[in-house]
């Protein structure tokens, strides 16, 4: 690929507190990795060609850390219903379709590029119990040229007989699939249970070996729904927490974990979260489509908690990950109802989130500091809104009132992708 | 204008608990109103053209209870502030620059553009204190045929000095605005006092007369936020609430009134409103954007009181009356972690209070029912996922996932506008 120069406006969050803005700056590219940033180029790269934006802003491409591909079709339907309800009643039956991998394929096809199209450049993304079509996702996701980890679910109770999996079975079948695609260096395997609730206590166990075993990563889903904890509590009698049920089979942090929601935990989970490196992702539209709750997400941060930004769709009506940061500061807006003290997220503060910060998930991703990989955006605006203001404002514009048609061009490691 | 037959699904809400369906069904137009809805045409209109949108549907028009058409290019800016600081900081500014005719009318010509693209067929629009300007905005949605009432901006203190207005000055000039342009069937003049804490008692007390005396409705803000609620009450120490400096006034349903918001009410202000017949606007993504609160909406129905929404732009961040829809379903979501009782909002409720509901305050606006102006979008989606969907579903799904791309057509009183 060797060396690429862009220029334009860079804006980037090295850190949650600091929106860096480089105006009509450079960036260089070695091989997918960002060298350097320069607002004049340095004399060695003098006669090397530049992709010249203009005006328009370079952001890091996004990160969604939670996302069901299997649940695109879905997006924005039976959402009068609160989680358990609507998994048995809307979710579990179209994941069900997903036995026949030519609706898979022709699904994930407009998913994928769904996910481009918004500008996200990684994503971590459950599948459905089928090997076959969730083989067929790996590949449509390595053809289209997006980093992500996918994961195979597994369930074998708590669920319709139509999706029950033989536990062995589904041991077996994530194996094959590990062994298969593992070896891609942008879409990688993920132990991927689904909750604890559709999970034996043997599966769990076995999941966790496996994790061990190829050493992956997981992902799974905590206290999202009150009704589900305590759901967790009476299926788990002997587990001091819900947290705790993940960690005994080797599911929370024993591997890079991911836990979508964490609304509802406890002190020892925040513990148990913080000491393992657990990161949760917040998923904001997802946890009021299906009055979940507010994941009090200022004060999971304050405590030395890592967390993302996740879409959730389904649940979530959208893919667009700016439409995921602009909710995450409206909800911790009305924390304060619940608790005077808390102070909303800053808008760099949730652009971090679902940049740099899910990135870290990923390596070095979601920032455009040196070695860091080039994943990125670029995005123009209606000259003659834009052209009144401050490269700030155009960037929370952006964020606020943007959707697709404003991203012009999408790239992942270097490599455009859209 | 005579007969106008279209055919295609048609979906409205005659009622807050009705979503009707009418499949393949055709919407006989005379003189731009609805004169009936027939699954099969009528012999007497064998003969007549129909325009047929196929699977598409055809949804009444939104109607945008309040928006603040100045604020347009501020849509997504300076929203890390509550109310008052937004106002000062980035509201008065902006407005200010009302006073440039020439700024203000390529200012308004892209607003009222983006709400006709947004499928908006009526709306209660707030300009600035300028008459000049005012008087454009009222040129402009006449040409292009959108329904609206406008209302320049009264506020002769509390402000800075650029936007404040001499009392006798602004009753003046509000009063030639509504001789110059009282008599336009669609676009038409409505007093707009900004709020309380900006108006001198003198002041509110003219514009009451000017209401009677031309026999015109108003559009004020009312307890929108727990720090200005305050402040009328320092300002006004002789008046028992909010709402009374209004009514004192002559300015709380004496003539048709809308209220902006109306979060934190005392028993006596409901009593005052539903007694009155004020219309309060629920105007979700501001009041998250804002941190004002959550209106109890579904509290506030349920005593009887009239209910519309308002994107509130540019607090809220778009004209997008779909998406206030969503954020009005979603807030009432919420409602249930302040008041275990309280039910969330239904999409037809929320639809209706966009339509039918808003739409009464323009008369027969916003349903399909006979008699009712024909303000209509023609919605399409994606086949390949419409293609599986329920016609509720689809309606579902534009609401959640759509946006102006899936508007095809829209109609304002017969008339094709976008």
């Amino acid at each position: 690929m060797g060396q690429q120069i862009f220029k334009g406006n860079i804006i980037f969050t090295p850190s949650p507190e600091e929106l860096k803005i480089c105006a009509k700056s450079h960036i260089v590219v070695e091989d997918g990795t960002v060298e350097g940033i320069y607002e004049r180029l340095p004399e060695k790269y003098g006669h090397a060609p530049v992709k010249d934006y203009g005006e328009r802003l370079i952001l890091p491409g996004f990160v969604d850390l939670h996302v069901h591909a299997a649940q695109f079709y879905q997006c924005g339907l039976g959402l009068d219903r609160e989680l358990i309800d609507w998994l048995s009643d809307c979710t579990f039956p179209a994941e069900s379709r997903f036995s026949d991998p030519v609706y898979a394929r022709e699904a994930y096809s407009l998913f994928a590029d769904e996910l481009i199209r918004q500008g996200t450049a990684r994503a971590c993304i459950f599948a459905t119990i089928h090997k076959e079509s969730t083989g067929l996702l790996f590949e449509i996701l390595q053809e289209k040229g997006i980093g992500a980890f996918v994961g195979k679910v597994n369930m074998d109770r708590n669920c319709p007989g139509f999706l029950r999996e033989e536990t062995e079975v589904s041991i077996e079948e994530t194996e094959e699939l590990i062994i298969q695609y593992g070896g891609h260096p942008l879409v990688k395997p993920i132990l991927t249970p689904r909750f604890a609730p559709s999970c034996s206590g043997k599966l769990l166990a076995a999941i966790g070996e496996l994790a061990e075993k190829y050493n992956l990563p997981v992902q799974s889903h905590l206290a999202e729904n009150r009704r589900e904890v305590e759901w967790v509590r009476e299926l788990f009698p002997s587990r001091p927490t819900y947290s705790d049920v993940y960690f005994d089979s080797g599911l929370f942090g024993q591997t890079p974990t991911l836990m979508a929601h964490g609304i509802y935990l406890t002190d020892r989970e925040l513990g148990l979260i913080k000491d393992n490196g657990v990161v949760l992702v917040h998923c904001p539209e997802s946890n009021i489509n299906l009055a979940s709750g507010i994941m009090p997400v200022r004060k999971w941060l304050g405590r030395g908690i890592r967390a993302g930004l996740g879409s959730d769709v389904g649940a979530g009506h959208t893919l667009a990950m700016s439409k995921a940061v602009v909710r995450a500061i409206q909800l911790s807006k009305l924390m304060k109802f619940f608790d005077p003290w808390a102070k909303p997220l800053t808008i760099a503060e949730a652009f971090y989130m679902a940049t740099k910060g899910g990135g870290s998930f990923f390596g070095k991703v979601g920032s455009f500091e040196k070695g860091y990989s080039f994943d990125a955006i670029v995005v123009e605006d209606d000259p003659r809104i834009a052209g009144r203001l401050s490269l700030e404002e155009q960037f929370q514009r952006f964020l606020y009132t943007g959707d697709d048609r404003n991203i012009i061009a999408r790239f992942v490691r270097g490599r455009q992708v859209g």
